[in-house]
């Protein structure tokens, strides 16, 4: 069991919340009066875990909302995924002829006059190669990798063994895995856990800050991501029956920064103007220069990043949703997300730019936020009565808020006027009712959506749409001139279209223009995990970007303080 | 200082002789009986060192031929080496415009763009850049490797620095080390210091079954061979004032068995039939991955071998000499060592072979044997007289006797009737004596020459001639048929070569046919540091060598009993 942290430790979000039953704890010096006793939730002593340090042994209830999930990383259709293949790994089973005193090439040369070629040996395949031959009475199952550049032994197995690929799509939030069988092109698994950086803080901003603090600390945010990738890794064997030894080939995606933490790239020129990224091309390293735990001397595809805020993820998508997009009309590809990454696709050129969006649209940073479980509120309707109405995932008592409910509630708190143009919340509403001096909307008893959520919902969504129109002014295009507007991204998949549009967070346009498309940056990775066609691609398409640094252009502020209230239009179309 | 250890601690070899000043000491069970107080050495009580254990805090003479020396690595001519340059890395001050907002690409595609290449990165290098681009205020030395395949960003250093290269020929003995610049081809230092693998047995038989017997001793093994290699480096660069981190490229070679221990390969294979290698190939390692410390992402070009026991030293060799051996003739390479590797090139093809000759011939294993150094009996005559002259190192007082001398002394005692056809010395000679009842030459007060001693000569010897009359034979040839007899190797080129022929080591050629051309694997291994071109020249002629493997050929035992002796003719044609 794990809990929730997504400020780091600093007791800004409030998201790591314990009922103390047992014990005695001490409060951080001056947050004694954060105690959360006066809370909807009543009589229970609920403290923030991070202020208190435990005095003695403690029993402590953790507050449903603050357990960390395992994720479900299977967002994508439930149809079986066949890849199209063509890996950089193919594994051939081999019977030797023995070694004899006329016969005695060395056992690398041997492997390579029974494979017909040429091939680079691995250190460590090299290392296990004697061994193997000997044990296997001359046979085994050679792991061969190829590209343009030459072949070369990454390792060795029994033969009649697997050969797995190990596709990763590491976020900022979660790091899910997919393990797919190279030989039939076959998706056996997937996997999805926390993020284990959200220890040093929920967003991109406060991680790079702590890496760039200390040495130490940029040790222990790559430890934690290959540790992540790690316990996936042997998870996704452990179910199917394999080792990670069968893994012979691995492709990462993340965001530039996921990226560079990831690779124990420097990040301090990343996180000050002008964001510039140490590396962007796609990179191939051995997967055990990072410590990561598979056959010896396998790779890591690293997928190219376009930006400073502009990652791999983004260019997954691009590459998934490519059916989409491709041709010579106008289309927009948006992946929502503590950080939003958007390409404007033009005639077959692609402008990109990202948003910085914070976590609130995910229900991250939000006073009740909380994932996508049971008990979290996913929907938020206006009723008959005018009175709000909540749809509660697995039907049970409201807990709190996951991310799209956070969208409902902010577009039916509006609708229903309970909320005026600007964002403020009316008195006197009874679903509006007054803590500690400041107005909530009351979702449920217990669960209460307060002015300042309100304040960094609108935040979030003026920075996606302010990147948007910035976008089209450059192209000199119009929002009408979108024809397809792709939302990627796990946490798109689940927002209502009309809740985006009545907030002003997506433009007005007919809805049949809207493609919820889910994780594809999963779809992606897994892909170019598949196919070196695909890596190909994805390189091409990350070239292709031309980047905009949005948020340093002079238009930026006034474009976006505009976009920050509501647009009255979708108040007056709401039902009586 | 060290002291010598030849048989690894087994107190077989008699070199690791000290005189116990002052303390107790305990022998180990059973030895009690092998000091050496009866020794010409006199009332001192040397005792063997790997025989004793302190029991006390002692002080310890340690005897002057068993002080591990410094090795002179030049052993070339003395003058200036220029090497004919196509290095794999070059390396290029750039200065690149700065960072913006609007020209914000990756750090490494900046560095990409001032070069006007694509290059790929190493993900040291990558991780070095962002910091050392902004230290130097955008401009930078980078060092770019490039091969076949593509170019790889290897390291960035400030403007101005050396490009430097580490060439080593990493022997079962010593290790020597040159440091090359780069960039004019110039070698600007040398040095040598024994291998200190010794610990583990001077032969490479004793190495391998310490390896085989003991993963760890197999791990210690290689890291002392790492060690070695970076204090080498280290000394080197700090003698002409550079940094270990201007090493942008290394060479090595060494016998197989050397190049198995230094890769941390498995040698369990080598050491019984068919002994077979794990990879004969040249390799290009990160040179990180084996711990040597250089430039973060250079590489290390590992050059190829031949076969089981003849390994890349021998490639170097023929590389170096190739001047000598080029065309259409019928040509002999010799490298006389611990192992004595023999090439027999007949019209452009190559019968390659190894003798097993042990250390003998350099003085290893031989009651008074020691390195060339000080005291050192060099040379051994009949003097006019009839009795034995020599001649000494630093005309000092004989403490022991070293490599050519033993050559020299079996040569002559030889010539002067004092020792047989068989190789028995014979009583009553003025230069006998006889000590715990052996027979022994007293070569000078204290420095004698034993029957057992004679027998490793014998040993050595015929297994070196059997080589290569077996190979004449092979080939269809005469020893008359050799044109030119090429002798390689640091200690071959001491040797006096009619001392080689009267002994039998060498066949009895016309003297003009003979070539001591001295440590060609050294210069060998220098042309493969600075060219890419030498590079494929020496993987083809690892290629292009038949390796044969005579030591379990039927005819060997035959061959090799007929060649213990001494040849009648010689001892006929001395001076009477």
């Amino acid at each position: 069991m794990r809990i929730v942290g997504a400020c780091g430790g600093r007791g800004t979000c409030g998201t790591c919340v314990v009922h103390i039953v047992e014990g005695e704890v001490e409060h951080r010096q001056g947050t004694e009066h954060r105690d959360l006793a006066d809370t909807p939730a009543g009589h229970k002593r609920w403290v923030q875990a991070c202020l208190v340090s435990a005095r003695s042994d403690c029993t402590v209830e953790v507050a449903p909302r603050s357990l960390a999930p395992v994720v479900r990383a299977e967002l994508e259709s439930g149809e079986a995924e066949i890849l199209p293949l063509d890996p950089a790994v193919v594994s051939t089973d081999l019977a030797l002829p023995e070694a004899t005193l006329t016969d005695n090439l060395s056992d690398a040369d041997r492997l390579a006059r029974a494979l017909g070629a040429r091939i680079d040996l691995d250190l460590a395949a090299a290392r296990q190669l004697p061994g193997a031959l000997r044990a296997g009475r001359w046979s085994l199952r050679a792991h061969v990798r190829s590209d343009w550049r030459g072949q070369e032994l990454i390792g060795s197995a029994d033969v009649g063994r697997p050969t797995l690929g190990l596709a990763v799509d590491l976020g900022t939030t979660n790091a899910a895995a997919f393990l797919i069988d190279l030989e039939s092109g076959v998706r056996l698994a997937s996997l999805g856990i926390e993020n284990p950086q959200v220890a040093w803080g929920a967003d991109l901003i406060s991680r790079i800050n702590a890496a760039v603090k200390s040495e130490a600390a940029a040790l222990e945010l790559q430890a934690a991501a290959i540790a992540a990738i790690n316990a996936l890794a042997h998870d996704l064997c452990h179910a199917v029956g394999a080792a990670v030894n069968d893994i012979v080939d691995v492709a990462v995606c993340g965001n530039t920064a996921m990226h560079h933490l990831l690779l124990g790239l420097p990040v301090a020129q990343l996180g000050r103007a002008p964001f510039v990224a140490a590396a962007a091309r796609g990179m191939d390293l051995k997967a055990r220069d990072l410590g990561l735990t598979t056959c010896p001397g396998a790779y890591v595809h690293v997928v190219p990043n376009v930006g400073g805020f502009v990652g791999g993820d983004h260019v997954t998508a691009l590459l998934a949703t490519e059916e989409r997009w491709a041709g010579s009309g106008t289309h927009l590809v948006m992946d929502i997300g503590t950080n939003t990454e958007i390409s404007l696709i033009h005639r077959g050129e692609f402008l990109t730019a990202s948003a910085p969006s914070g976590p609130a649209l995910e229900g991250g940073h939000i006073s009740c936020g909380m994932r996508a479980a049971e008990g979290a509120i996913e929907r938020v309707r206006l009723g008959a009565d005018g009175r709000i109405a909540i749809e509660v995932i697995g039907g049970k008592e409201a807990i709190g808020l996951c991310g799209s409910g956070v969208l409902d509630a902010v577009a039916t708190l509006h609708r229903a006027g309970i909320m005026d143009d600007r964002g403020r919340l009316a008195a006197g509403h009874a679903d509006v009712a007054e803590i500690a001096g400041k107005r909530v909307a009351v979702l449920a008893p217990g669960v209460h959506f307060t002015q300042d959520d309100i304040r960094s919902v609108q935040l979030a969504k003026a920075a996606i749409r302010t990147a948007v129109d910035m976008l089209l002014v450059l192209a000199g295009l119009e929002e009408s001139d979108i024809e397809r507007f792709i939302i990627a991204g796990a946490f798109g998949a689940y927002i209502d279209v009309d809740s985006g549009v009545a907030t002003g967070l997506f433009p007005d346009l007919p809805r049949q223009r809207f493609f919820q498309v889910g994780n594809a940056a999963g779809v992606g990775v897994r892909r170019m995990l598949a196919s070196k066609q695909a890596r190909a691609r994805a390189e091409m398409l990350a070239q292709g970007c031309r980047y905009i640094e949005l948020s340093t252009m002079a238009e930026f502020q006034k474009c976006f303080l505009q976009r920050i209230g509501f647009p009255a239009n979708t108040r007056k179309r709401t039902p009586a």
